[in-house]
């Protein structure tokens, strides 16, 4: 073997039934290319061509911007098979061949290449082109295109600039529609667009094969943009994946009224409902139906006779058999791009289907039912992250409500906000904490800031394959699309739709289930989990080892959380407890008390309250464990903040404004995060302590009196130092045993801790000595661990994540390197003192997903969340325990990674 | 062998001439006992008598007050050997046998018993002794003394029911001290202590052995009291130690004025000098001396014919004879005890003394050139919290000031405060940051927290061995005793000193050298560093191996740190040139820009003046290393503060003061210590670190320019993340790289970042890759692993202590579990990656003596403090070297152990 018999090919053909490739090459052929190979070897009529392979990329990387010299003439020979399956040459002035050049790594990514269309098109193929297809008005639009996109793509000029003579000339000609336009407007344009790249300092290449190539290389450039390689990096993707170039045969499907383009999921990515599912539209070209330009026709009949099925029936049946195919093969929901080119079918493209959460759900469940798939794959195919939005609310149909219009069902759930038009306004009143909805003619990437932001989205333009309507899905956000009925005003400073103006800062309630606009704020509920729902819930809690708790401080919380299948309360927080009204009177009380007795009847005021808190959780929760936490906050968190008024709380409490004022500054913390709070509250007021265990106690043996069973573990926040948890147990076990002889009562109960502060995990296993149980205090951990505060942290948390030095929100995703490293440190050390100690976590992290494969990992024995999230915590933790598991393992693992 | 005789003795004899135990036995026999078996088999003059072993205390401790069986029968024995050598039995009515009993650890500890003298005597033998003593005054007087410390230490009645009818009696009899008491007054007052001791509930044992054993257990169960308990937990001293007891016949100074006693120091623990000093009473007993009862005289001649050595000369001689035995023979300062019954010398206890830093220092060199000692005995005898003392101001002399009164030069140093009569009042004052001299009749060790509190120390009565001297010279603090002018009156509103008063609140400064009380505040000046200081300093630098540098943020700051040895600067705090007037207004336009070009002039200005300081600090530092760091604070510390006058500052900006008041409360943090500065700063706006390397690179040329050599080292501040390091980093190396391209220099400089965040610790590797040093910010690092505000800890603090929680203020002493630990997880992840890392410390804790021997232990390269604390870190580090290295380090250790 020589050395270059040992290189691998760098091109990759398929066509005509033959492909080099196949599915299982996505690493060198990207997602694009595998499939188009997949499909051409599957006989599946897919346009020939041919796939540069990601290695290629790595070597024009290295070597800033070289090509490995087999390069050029294995794509010389891929091109003439192409050409002579096609009948065509590129270049050819009579029956000139035309290719599409797109990008396509493994995994996509921002900031890569665009579509180039029509490469091979000159001021003279344009002419042949015209002759050949018998339609001058074709190929001067499909040349203009190509300078479009070649100028904006591969030369960089400014998209902008060919818009706005675009949209002149249809002016110009009183048409509203590009396709309109007749041959002489086209054939301006064409001169206006090339004296545009021009005036751009660049130049169009006449030679197809050098338009060819500054594609390629476009391509190849774009994967080292700034954008691309931030997004790599925040995700952990190695810079040497690559992306490949599929370069592939032009079809038409803006030839006439027998031409067409369009896309289709096999199954409805919006319900899952097993039946084809698209828009297409007639005359029109590539991304026409993706860009939301024209507002797309329904692929199956819908009775107005626009549809696919209606007007193009053996199409339709062709293309049936082809999506029934591609599911079988693929065993996973596609979505596939189609174009019609006089009345032949051909496949552009197969993809893993994007799905809403109730889609993922269902066709999960029913595949599994058609023996499609089995149950570990059902449940790793659904995304932990969407799933939450089917527990979202959804209108409540029983309010009184005006519709003011109605668009397109895009992404299910109901949201109200206040409108806005501009993705920055909606980025910069989201991170205000207002709830807006972004209102928008169409969206492109360049708005994904202000989606993340916006509570719902609503555009006037588009179908439900738009940008808007895919993205939002993916966001499992609300999202009414293509509302044909709302005028944006040009300013941008409302909509109308008739004689009602709606203007910026108006609230507004979208229903993306049934697609509804409607005026104002509209009640919402919470959606009924179906039974796809609670089939897949099963399955996760048969996978799983991790136990599931919610974070619960009120019976009502506790109830919920058992609907959704909570198996004990992680946390409850008895100061949430004090801040009702009449509650926190006494504890302003309790902080004024001028003597000890004073304070001790303050405190004592509350004892009944708080037991009588305690005993409906018990009895909600019916013998599940439940885990209370002493009092945690600093007490001035309890007094008036600054610009409330004060006189009503100081006549309250018997005492002067300015004897207020001087407590409440006296009270005031630098840094109240790292202040007199936690157990330093118990420990320097131990009467606190005795009256929150007296009444967990008392409430016990009430509860279990009534032959309710009772499972108490008292929780003592931010310990630090082990006396701290010992000193604190000691309080706590003689006041519940006081009272348990009071009574004549039994009770197991155990005593635990917050493990919060980087010194707890240092020193866990002193503490482990002392503790039954640690509850990771993730959020404070966080915050001590980063010396970083939440509330302080917006300040600067953009640039953090723009700049790639946090790959998330630390707060929202739990840091593994540094905060996870001392998890486990803590885990280590606590299990080596007390072998059975019980481990969980109850901070905002127990709901995220990846957190959830992290608690997994580092052996924890339950995450606790808040109750909406528990469904999302039971799916993490099951695709946690069949990630590890061998075979279904890795299975899960790769539909996550072609879902993406 | 049996079982019986594997057990060691329980009770240890001594006694004309022969003792059963010695030094070496310090374990069994606690301090005090161990010195007298030692003085005794050396043939020094000590009363006969019994220690009961430490093993006897964990016996009575573990078993709730049982003894062992076979301690009795050995009692037995001792005792009868004491009554055969000294002619007398115990509870004989015509010879009676007196004895005392003190407690004796083998670490001396509050909360201890204190001692019990003339056990024996009785309603009957007082009578005896009055027989043959010839002196029924004496016999009287001494059985008071007995029922009052009888009554007060071990049956509990408390102190001041006695006190007062005692003061009565003196009154009434128009006398001013005790010994002028007569045989009447005297027979009334034994007569009313026993009716007080039975009217509080209890009986005086009349069965002298009942009184022993009374004692006896008194001292073992004070070994279990709260205060001893607690001490021994916070300095990790087992339980299981125990206490031994010493039982010892008595000898009388209170004999007649052929009687004294007295308390001697082998040298002038205040200055080291070699002489014999001490203190003295004549026909006293006891405790007179040290309690400062009466105001004791000079032991050397003082040309007044008041001294031991003119009263006396024989006996003095005799003494002086002892004094100069013990020292060669423990080769260091002892501290003794002695009383001369009827012209006969005995000594009572000898113990290390405790000293001035002064005289350590010059007692430490002195006694090498004598050849006592050698170096590094020398170096770990001196206590490295007490040196700093060396380096306090002193009285300028030069200033004019009018001394009120003198008293004794009881402990070095010059310090002024407002008065306080109270240690509460000390304690609360001081805390609340004021600065106090606490004046008192005398002292108490409950006086302690108000000693520590204060600046320094007056006290009306008591020598220069008083309590309030031994503890302040302890303490290092300034104190003058026994100034007699001065009078406090009884409410403790003031003191008068003639026709002066100086009242609560009112400044006064004591100079403890002369025994000066000034008037007012007084200008001070930094100590002239001896000859010997530099010897011991230079010993240190020979056995050290840890690097000690200061934190200088001021060229006069490094002069001094340089003065006192640093060898480079650890950290120069850069906004510390910002809070200028000048300057701050600059720093407020670079906040208040409106635009990028506004901030970049704001900063433009700032330079030139970041460059003189960094010049000027580099040429003070003369080719030693400076470390700099980036700034840190957030920028609304620049902003002023609620209270401030809003209207100057704004018409400076030209900003309206709305506007400035809502940008700072736009500025206003949460949790500033976790907010936005440190390298977020930096990262947020480069332009702030770009001005500041470009400020230090033209600085370093300009000094190298001049022929100075230049070591910068650029610090990062609060890095959590390597990759905020990275790209900080990148700013600083491209801009130094372009002035030294502009300047056509060359220089050699490094980049390394903070260590303060928990974070940081546990992903030392990653960010050691970008770091080429580390320095630890213990305060920061300390506050984050605590989860701790030290702005904040104050309301919880002493409770913390006081609990035992906390073993010290982890702000003053390093955390070794905690906070240690993720130290040296990052050293070790640190050099893991990069094995020639440089690291350091540069907290507060770098000049804390134990946090400087942890530095050592944990393989630090140096360590940074305040210039003061450079020679107080030099010799921890000596000593802490000295520690490990074998027979050096066990002595060093044994020196420290023994001078507690």
């Amino acid at each position: 073997m020589t050395a270059a018999s040992e290189r691998s090919k760098l091109v990759y053909f398929f066509g005509a039934g033959q492909a080099e490739g196949d599915r299982g090459m996505r690493d060198r052929l990207g997602g694009k290319g595998a499939n188009l190979a997949e499909m051409t070897g599957m006989g599946i009529p897919v346009p020939p061509g041919f796939t540069i392979s990601t290695e290629v990329c790595t070597v024009f990387m290295e070597s800033g911007g070289q090509y490995p010299a087999e390069l050029r003439p294995e794509v010389d020979e891929a091109f003439a098979r192409m050409e002579q399956l096609l009948g065509r040459r590129f270049g050819d002035e009579e029956r000139p061949l035309m290719v599409s050049v797109r990008s396509g790594a493994a995994v996509s990514m921002p900031g890569m290449m665009d579509t180039v269309l029509n490469l091979g098109l000159n001021d003279r193929t344009v002419e042949g082109l015209a002759r050949d297809s018998g339609n001058p008005r074709f190929a001067l639009d499909a040349y203009r295109r190509l300078l479009q996109m070649y100028g904006d793509v591969v030369l960089g000029i400014p998209h902008d600039r060919f818009e706005r003579p675009l949209a002149a000339a249809k002016e110009a000609a009183g048409v509203e529609h590009d396709s309109q336009l007749g041959e002489g407007p086209l054939r301006a344009l064409v001169r206006e667009f090339l004296e545009i790249i021009r005036r751009g300092g660049r130049t169009f290449p006449q030679e197809p094969h050098d338009q060819l190539w500054g594609a390629i290389a476009a391509v190849f450039t774009s994967w080292g943009s700034r954008r691309a390689t931030h997004y790599r990096r925040k995700c952990g993707i190695p810079d040497t994946l690559g992306t490949a170039v599929n370069v592939q045969g032009m079809v038409f499907g803006n030839l006439g009224e027998d031409s067409a383009t369009g896309v289709a999921f096999t199954r409805d990515p919006s319900t899952g409902v097993c039946e084809l599912y698209g828009e297409y539209l007639v005359n029109a070209q590539g991304e026409d139906v993706v860009a939301g330009i024209r507002t797309p026709h329904p692929i199956r009949r819908n009775g107005d006779g626009t549809s696919l099925e209606e007007r193009m029936p053996g199409t339709f049946s062709e293309l049936a058999q082809v999506c029934d195919r591609l599911e079988r093969h693929y065993r996973d929901i596609q979505d596939l791009e189609f174009t019609v080119e006089r009345g032949r079918l051909w496949l552009l493209q197969t993809r893993t289907g994007k799905r809403s959460a109730a889609a993922a759900v269902r066709s999960a469940v029913e595949m599994v039912a058609e023996g499609l798939i089995d149950e570990a794959t059902a449940v790793g195919r659904i995304d932990p992250g969407q799933l939450q939005t089917l527990l979202h609310p959804s209108i409540d149909e029983s309010a009184s409500f005006e519709v003011l219009a109605t668009g397109l069902a895009a992404s299910p759930g109901a949201a109200s906000g206040q409108v806005v038009f501009t993705a920055d306004e909606a980025a910069e009143l989201g991170e205000a904490g207002e709830q807006v909805v972004l209102v928008r003619r169409e969206t492109s990437p360049e708005d994904i800031h202000g989606m993340t932001a916006a509570q719902a989205i609503l555009t006037a333009r588009g179908g439900t394959t738009s940008h808007a309507a895919v993205v939002a899905r993916g966001m499992g956000k609300c999202c009414v699309a293509g509302c044909k009925e709302i005028d944006i005003l040009p300013d941008g400073s409302a909509f109308s739709v008739g004689a009602v103006t709606v203007r910026k800062g108006d609230w507004i309630t979208l229903d993306g289930s049934t697609g509804r606009v409607i005026l104002g704020r509209v009640a919402t509920r919470p959606s009924e989990l179906q039974g796809e729902f609670r089939t897949v819930m099963e399955w996760c809690d048969r996978f799983r080892r991790l136990g599931v708790r919610a974070n619960a401080d009120t019976p009502h919380d506790a109830r919920q959380a058992i609907e959704f299948g909570a198996e004990g309360i992680g946390l409850c927080r008895t100061e949430h407890m004090f801040f009702d009204e009449e509650r926190i009177l006494l504890v302003r009380r309790m902080i004024f008390a001028a003597s000890n007795s004073a304070r001790r009847a303050a405190i004592d005021g509350l004892r009944p309250l708080q037991r009588g808190d305690f005993a409906d959780i018990f009895r909600a929760m019916g013998g599940r464990p439940v885990t209370i936490r002493l009092l945690d906050p600093p007490l001035h968190e309890f007094l008036p903040h600054e610009g409330d008024d004060l006189s009503p709380v100081a006549a309250g409490l018997g005492v002067s404004t300015s004897e207020l004022r001087s407590t409440i500054a006296r009270l005031a913390e630098a840094n109240p995060m790292l202040g007199h709070r936690g157990c330093r509250l118990g420990i320097t007021y131990p009467e606190i302590t005795e009256m929150q265990a007296r009444a967990m106690g008392e409430a016990a043996c009430d509860v279990a009196a009534e032959g309710v069973e009772v499972a108490l573990e008292v929780m003592v926040p931010l310990v630090g130092v082990a006396r701290e948890l010992a000193l604190q147990a000691a309080v706590i076990r003689r006041v519940i045993d006081e009272v348990l002889a009071e009574r004549g009562a039994e009770l197991g109960y155990t005593i635990g801790t917050m493990i919060e502060l980087p010194r707890a995990c240092v020193t866990a296993d002193e503490i482990a000595r002392e503790a039954q149980f640690f509850s990771f205090g993730t959020n404070d951990l966080t915050q001590t661990v980063f010396g970083l505060s939440r509330d302080d942290s917006g300040k600067f948390l953009q640039v953090y994540l723009d700049e790639a030095i946090y790959p998330a929100d630390p707060f929202a995703v739990l840091d593994e390197a540094g905060v996870g490293r001392l998890i486990r440190m803590a885990v280590e050390l606590g299990r080596s003192a007390r072998p059975d100690l019980k481990v969980g976590i109850c901070g905002e992290h127990g709901g995220d997903p990846a957190s959830v494969a992290f608690c997994h990992r580092a052996g924890l024995d339950y995450v606790s969340c808040s109750p909406f999230r528990v469904p999302v915590a039971r799916l993490a933790a099951a695709q946690a325990a069949l990630a590890e598991s061998g075979d279904a393992g890795r299975r899960v693992a790769e539909e996550r990674l072609a879902a993406r």
